[in-house]
């Protein structure tokens, strides 16, 4: 029996669009028609002058378990694999080119691309009981692209050691390392998410906006040029509505209204 | 009335220059003026051949607030802005490129360019009550020059995060990220800069400044072309006489004797 | 008396080569033959298709001391000291880019190039009782070429203090820090080691060689660029036959049987 559900479920409330795998079954894997709902997803959420921030959530026990390796199976075929391997990474690239934050919420398990999604996310926040891998190892194929998003979050030892062993780590140690943020009792997940989102809606949308281009762009740059790119960032948000009314309001010690809410 | 003291005041001791921000009032604020006034100083300290190290230290219950935002606000003029964060953009790495290291000593808050000045400090010792936000976002200004330091110091969810929710991190989480190397007791601040720049006044200077040089360049490098870079700094630094008493001094187990103290 | 016994002994087991500093009387330093016999034996595993993955171990009470200050003495000359930097780096970036994962082994203490070369392999487990320094400058000489390995293991402010100071960091510090994956009792450290041993030769030797070549050189790529590269590497990955066997296996929850072991 085909489950005619949506693979990703979209919800929006108070500026935050929570966009949920819901593959729970197949543990939300990344599949050809997995990739395209979330991309299409995304892909709208850009245009979508209302949204404040992204949660990226899952149904189910597990948070994503990585490519559909059946469907892989299925395909046995090199050309085949690498459009599939350039749609995943664009995917994830869409995450980092995102005009708002992107939060990863993450339950059981997130491993090989699934781990990726959260390295790629702009914060994560995980229940107690989650745990990461990049696994594909075990199965005889490196986790290359997952390790372009995990080495550009924990140290570089640290992620040759997943990748090369392909084991767990828990929650805590994905904290620590800086591959998720914060990580909260199971059942107080959603409020720790929310304490992040609204923190993130409370503030000016413009100021969000322009942080999340600049904050990754900058980073790819040698200092000089790094320092001059956020200036000229800074002096522009400086002009806006927002930033006027921030400072008017910090100097008066009240509350600011922002603009666009 | 007006405050006739120096914006910043200049002590020189045993080869330690302390730079101390003088304006506990405006809580260290980077004006124009403070921005002019640090920068002539390390501009003089970088010409000074008696200097071993330098260590940035504030005056008051704050490091650094960051920007005079009520300066800022009475220029409404997009140019203004551009050169007012050129000017602290050039300072931040007037740091980085002086011939000695630069160590902060953090005592109260440090947000937004006061943090920024944190993370460009070679070095950073803070007390246990210091606490660090890039806090821009509060205000409708996001932190886009502080994030150029900051996300060269610590990971880079953990960069976002401050950066999006503009939230304090204590001392300890602060050194815990990389962000500074040791905490002491409110009391016992001085003695723990103390600890470091007698350490770093012990070495030969021509070693230290070497060293100091050297470590930013090749951070900018590939592995092979720092490799090429740093074998060439460590072959001319061996034909100093300090490399030779030394390493003498090393094989003879006796203390070293420096030619310049 | 000299001492004929190899400077670096090769032991082959299961898969495993263990290449063992032999010059405990010396510390194990880096001499001009040391770095002869080092670098030949990772040239000859390099072209050997039977190793999956290589330990370098030390002898005695010192991993390795970094460079031999009496050699470098006696060699008062520029250019070879340029020689002996040059192939001191050309040696660690053969560990880099060896074809299979290269573990250290630590116990007592790794200074200097010592250090250097821990920072080099891939992986590193360390005794309890295991210390790290870039000591070179207590001796007149930063460690330059240290660095360059260090400040890609470890955060940069840590990274300066260990080289400013000079000073001693234990094995606890240096697995919070990065420097080091794992830390075991000094009699259980051969345990530790086997463990990351036995679970990267459990893995498909294509998988791991793939994965090795490919982290390196995708950290150095701006994101697009590695995405682009990872993805054209992981197709190819999945056409190996250990990957249609790997994923095989693993659908069909049994072991997987690699094509070469």
């Amino acid at each position: 029996m085909q489950d005619d559900s949506p693979l990703v479920r979209r919800h929006d409330l108070d500026g935050v669009t929570t966009l949920t795998l819901n593959r729970p079954t197949h543990f939300n894997a990344l599949s050809e028609e997995m990739l395209e709902a979330l991309g299409g997803e995304l892909d709208r959420v850009a245009d979508d002058a209302h949204v404040r921030c992204v949660v990226i959530a899952a149904e189910g026990r597990a948070f994503c378990a990585g490519h559909d390796l059946k469907q892989m199976r299925a395909n046995p075929d090199e050309a085949y694999y690498q459009q599939l391997f350039a749609r995943c990474g664009a995917l994830m690239q869409a995450i980092v080119d995102l005009p708002v934050p992107v939060i990863a919420r993450v339950q059981g398990i997130a491993t090989a691309a699934g781990c990726q999604l959260v390295a790629s996310c702009d914060l994560a926040v995980a229940a107690r009981s989650a745990r990461f891998a990049v696994s594909g190892i075990n199965a005889g194929l490196f986790c290359s692209t997952p390790a372009v998003a995990l080495s550009r979050n924990v140290g570089r030892k640290r992620a040759m050691e997943m990748l090369f062993t392909g084991e767990f780590i828990d929650a805590d140690q994905a904290r620590d390392w800086g591959l998720v943020n914060r990580v909260a009792d199971d059942e107080a997940l959603d409020e720790a998410v929310g304490a992040l989102t609204a923190s993130i809606c409370a503030k000016s949308a413009v100021a969000v906006r322009t942080g999340k281009a600049m904050f990754h762009r900058q980073l790819a740059m040698p200092l000089d040029e790094a320092y001059a790119y956020a200036g000229e960032v800074m002096a522009c948000n400086m002009m806006a509505e927002d930033a006027g009314e921030g400072i008017d309001a910090f100097i008066e010690k009240r509350p600011p209204e922002w603009r666009h809410r």
